[in-house]
């Protein structure tokens, strides 16, 4: 009995129960305390010992390793008591890593413990650790990712069920893929704070999430999804990290994207998340599946606990590839200085020249079309054109619809970036 | 320079000079020597060391870890021998693990060393490390997946370009996708070897490689493409390996099925690879990527070099968790034992009473249809039907298929399992 492995969990909601669940199916780990919110709140598990104060479990000095499942950043001192006290970290906290994964890394070096955080990121696909490991070989040029289940889910339902934004939300929210405050997906901060963890380890640089350019899915209409339908793209919120033309400059960014239909992860439908990495000597690889809920969760969490229960006891070995060993801050560029192809829904009056100040304006910033298209029906004032462009520098599309709008007759509705 | 990781290379084909080039990015590891058969052959790289005898590697004191990437079974006594001296292997050898993986395990557990295999299923793809670390929580229904990369190139372009088995087979051997002698890929052995490798670490149990049913794909004609095509299927050559009804016994086996188009692994084109994993608590993970090639596949063999410098000169860690620490052999269901969807293309003289006949004999093995179409020309003595059919035993299939063979009029051109 003694020499089991003792786990301390601060967090007990959904996915805390899924940890206790899986861990009882290993008869040499036991969970020896809980920390929670309310301590008198019904849960769908039993648990050894049950407190309100995190710090117990972070000095309780029975405890071997430390799960967070809390969220948040006020477990952040918490953390930190623990690491102190000699005590692996297992995680699922992006937003805390993301925000303060530099301090929390070097203090556990210090510390000479690990941090693991598999299931902070796409849930239950393995994809921390086999870029620490199985792929260390390889320089990345990107990675890129559907990494927000509620997001995705949204969008295909707006597609397939042809529904407003506003109808699929509420739907999500009544599935419990959403929050009664939906910010954090749909604003694209989850995303984010995801690709900002992944950038850090493809990219072995630390990464300032502030200046990641963010832009949630809330503008999609239903008509930008049957449009791109037509011209043979899906709509999909894309988190994505790369290098800009092989210096060390990182474009990472998380907003929609028209994704062409012929790319696999355009396939990707409801809660589903998928990684895809691309770099030398691999080329690319993509990693499919269960984004979050209370198992898929619970087994990156306990797959974590298992790799450090394998170091345990022995001299420090392979976990520290998994540790956080570059201190330098990569040089993320501005949004204004990112090339892409654009779509653009443009509303205008069924007059002559609209089309022919569109064309002018973009030849002024240089701005090539590959796609334009009039939807108009006859006799109607009202037009709707859709443009979709070469690639082009952001702060010259903008200066272009800036230019366009000036004219009363031309309002531009949407503007949405191609992969 | 004198502590640098030194490896020592078995064989110098393209994966071998694949690995010889990535590893020269990295200044703390050094090829000390390579043994190859044909010294004078001109190769792309240049190496230190070149040797005929093997021997001298797997004995050369300076060497940490050896790397076999010669293939076949004639390598077999080498590994013998460098795992007695205490060597690490690295090799990409599927055929050599399948056959002789538990005496080459039971030896390295003896010598305190690791063999790690990551190139030897599905090239680039990370899936080996993964299952062992971050997936290790799981217990597995099944593992399955498009493992080959020849048999998936020939099947793509049967498809897209409408042409026949001989014709796709010739092009791939002229890209290099195929081998002179294609038997190993086209006749399912080297899926056959990579499901039983993956089937022991999914399922943690041996496996006997001469009990796994095997199927190629020489059979399938570009009809039942372009008919399984129209029915919403691919035609892929599919490896998969579950658990017989929540069993121990393991139903294992390599041959072409009909995938639904709804399904992603449908998706999968050309030499592309793919892995799905389904079990609990991580429920379905899928894993996609180039199966073979120099790059991609050096990137396993130099990823597993990494991990194993990770932990040398400490003491064991996690690296046991890669180590096969079971000695029991799963049993294996014989085909016969199966449940299964079917199609099959039947060819008939169209004359009344053949659908009747067809349609009797299921009764007769309780076997239900799920659909059955006949193809034929009005005043064409001859009928096209086809027959998909809902599970059933493979042993009661064949008896209806031997059952309606005896009418003159009616024959059995080919039966492929659904997915």
């Amino acid at each position: 009995m003694e020499n089991k492995l003792k786990i301390g969990i601060i967090g007990l909601g959904t996915v805390g129960c899924g940890v206790v669940k899986v861990l009882s199916r290993f008869d040499d780990i036991e969970v020896a305390a809980v920390a929670v919110k309310n301590i008198n709140k019904k849960r769908e598990v039993e648990v050894k010992k049950i407190t309100t104060d995190p710090y117990e479990i972070a000095k309780d000095s029975s405890v071997d390793i430390v799960v967070e499942v809390a969220g948040g950043l006020a477990v952040k001192d918490v953390l930190i008591e623990a690491i102190k006290n000699k005590k692996h970290i297992v995680t699922a906290n992006k937003e805390l890593l993301a925000k303060h994964g530099a301090e929390l890394f070097d203090l556990a070096k210090e510390n000479n413990v690990v941090i693991m955080y598999e299931a902070a990121v796409a849930g239950g696909i393995p994809i921390i650790l086999p870029i620490k490991t199985s792929l260390k070989a390889n320089e990345f040029n990107s990675v890129a990712g559907i990494l927000n289940g509620t997001t995705n889910y949204i969008l295909t339902k707006m597609e397939e069920d042809n529904l407003s934004y506003d109808e699929c939300l509420l739907k999500a929210q009544k599935l419990g893929y959403a929050e009664t405050d939906p910010t954090g997906d749909v604003e694209g901060y989850d995303a984010m704070y995801k690709i900002a963890i992944l950038a850090n380890i493809v990219f072995n640089k630390r990464i300032d999430y502030t200046k990641i350019y963010r832009e949630g899915i809330t503008k999609i209409s239903a008509g930008d999804i049957q449009i791109a339908n037509e011209l043979g793209y899906k709509i999909k919120l894309i988190a994505q990290a790369k290098k800009v033309d092989n210096s060390d400059n990182l474009d990472i960014r998380v907003h929609p994207m028209l994704v062409d239909k012929n790319r696999s992860i355009s396939e990707i439908k409801n809660a589903t998340n998928a990684v895809l990495l691309s770099g030398f000597p691999v080329d690319k690889v993509m990693f499919v599946g269960p984004g979050a809920g209370q198992f898929p969760t619970a087994s990156s969490v306990v797959g974590d606990i298992l790799s450090i229960k394998a170091e345990l006891h022995t001299n420090s070995c392979v976990l520290p590839m998994t540790m956080c060993n570059h201190s330098k801050y990569a040089n993320i560029i501005d949004i204004d200085d990112t090339k892409n192809s654009y779509y653009l829904r443009i509303s205008a009056n069924n007059e002559p020249g609209v089309i022919g100040k569109i064309g002018l304006a973009c030849g002024e910033f240089k701005i090539n079309l590959s796609c334009i298209i009039q939807k108009g029906v006859i006799d109607n004032p009202n037009a709707t054109i859709i443009v979709i462009t070469e690639n082009c520098y952001e702060r010259d599309i903008n200066s272009m619809i800036e230019k366009i709008s000036k004219d009363n007759h031309i309002r531009v509705e949407n503007k949405i970036r191609v992969m």
